[in-house]
């Protein structure tokens, strides 16, 4: 197995080390993106965030928009294990989307992070339509996760049998997208707390059976 | 008054030529980031538009966030005068928020543009804590104006007494951005019509006395 110093340099990297570097470069992407904006981050700032060569990032990822890409599905990854490990211990299905919604509050720290590249990538895909299949992929997950936990609810009993789960599912992360924005932007009165309420009162009104 | 040669260069010009020149760089501005995106515009793209040189616009913007900022004041200002004039002509305040949802709608062109123009602001918003105040300032008036549509129903009767103007106007004002993102970035399924379709429906649920 190449030393790091020679994989920061030419010799191409083993495996298990390849992957556990790629891994690094994108935690400091998506940092530094949710952090000062995906236009403000240089590819030498990734590389000095990983302590490696800006020749190291490029083997990975051969243009900027390759990086922003893959950093945003390395925080959608991740933010979906998050998930899916939490929710398999809930079997009501009730329990599930508050769950969700909960997991999905733009608190300070890694989650409101996640939000940040999000609108990063929001504002570049509608300027970028080859950015949109990328964006839509990702975004279907989200949208299929709720849909899911709404027919379960309606298989248990929980929710009410008269809802379309795919229109819920379009409403609702339009709903949770719209409230993102206003607490990142420092809306006033729109705190965290607030989107919590009116997300937990729309279940309430919209599902319950 | 100086010609418009001699403005471009060192003499300042007059007021009714200052504003004339000044509104042309705005909507310059506010075109190319709607279509390039913020970071992809450069101040001699702008003066290239509008056919002056790049020492004219920092006259008037002496830095880039000033224009980004004018342009979405310029962007939003049109769209309120252009909205109230609109909802002037209607007395009903049913009819006035279904004219509201339809003159949002990111169909192709301007309003199209405005919202590119949103998008990119919400992301630098985000980003940077300087540019909220002003971010803010212009969501509230947009804010406002669903707000005292929906007190005037309840006045008229036309809508329910039971709700929350301030609130209705936070979640249809969520909801509606959520919708436009999916829009902008091609969600497959998420239409102009779709989202038309969900909004009304969004009234007539909430709202209907």
């Amino acid at each position: 197995m190449p030393t790091a110093a020679e994989s920061a340099t030419s010799t191409p990297p083993a495996e298990p080390e390849r992957d556990a570097r790629r891994a690094a470069i994108l935690d400091a992407a998506a940092r530094l993106i949710a952090e000062r904006g995906y236009h403000a981050v240089r590819v030498a700032d990734i590389a000095r965030e990983v302590g490696t060569s800006t020749g190291a990032v490029h083997y990975y990822f051969p243009g900027k928009n390759d990086v922003l890409t893959a950093a945003l599905r390395s925080a959608v990854d991740r933010a979906f294990e998050r998930q899916s490990a939490e929710l398999r211990r809930l079997d009501d299905a009730h329990a599930r989307l508050l769950r969700l919604i909960e997991m999905q509050l733009p608190k300070v720290g890694v989650v409101r992070d996640e939000w940040s590249v999000w609108m990063q990538f929001w504002a570049e895909a509608t300027i970028n339509p080859e950015l949109r299949p990328v964006h839509n992929a990702f975004y279907a997950r989200w949208h299929d996760t709720i849909a899911r936990i709404v027919r379960r609810g309606q298989r248990q009993g929980t929710f009410s049998a008269d809802v379309d789960p795919d229109e819920v599912a379009v409403r609702l992360s339009a709903l949770t997208d719209g409230l993102a924005i206003q607490v990142l932007t420092g809306a006033p009165g729109i705190t965290v707390t607030v989107m919590r309420e009116l997300l937990v009162d729309f279940v309430r009104r919209e599902l319950s059976a």
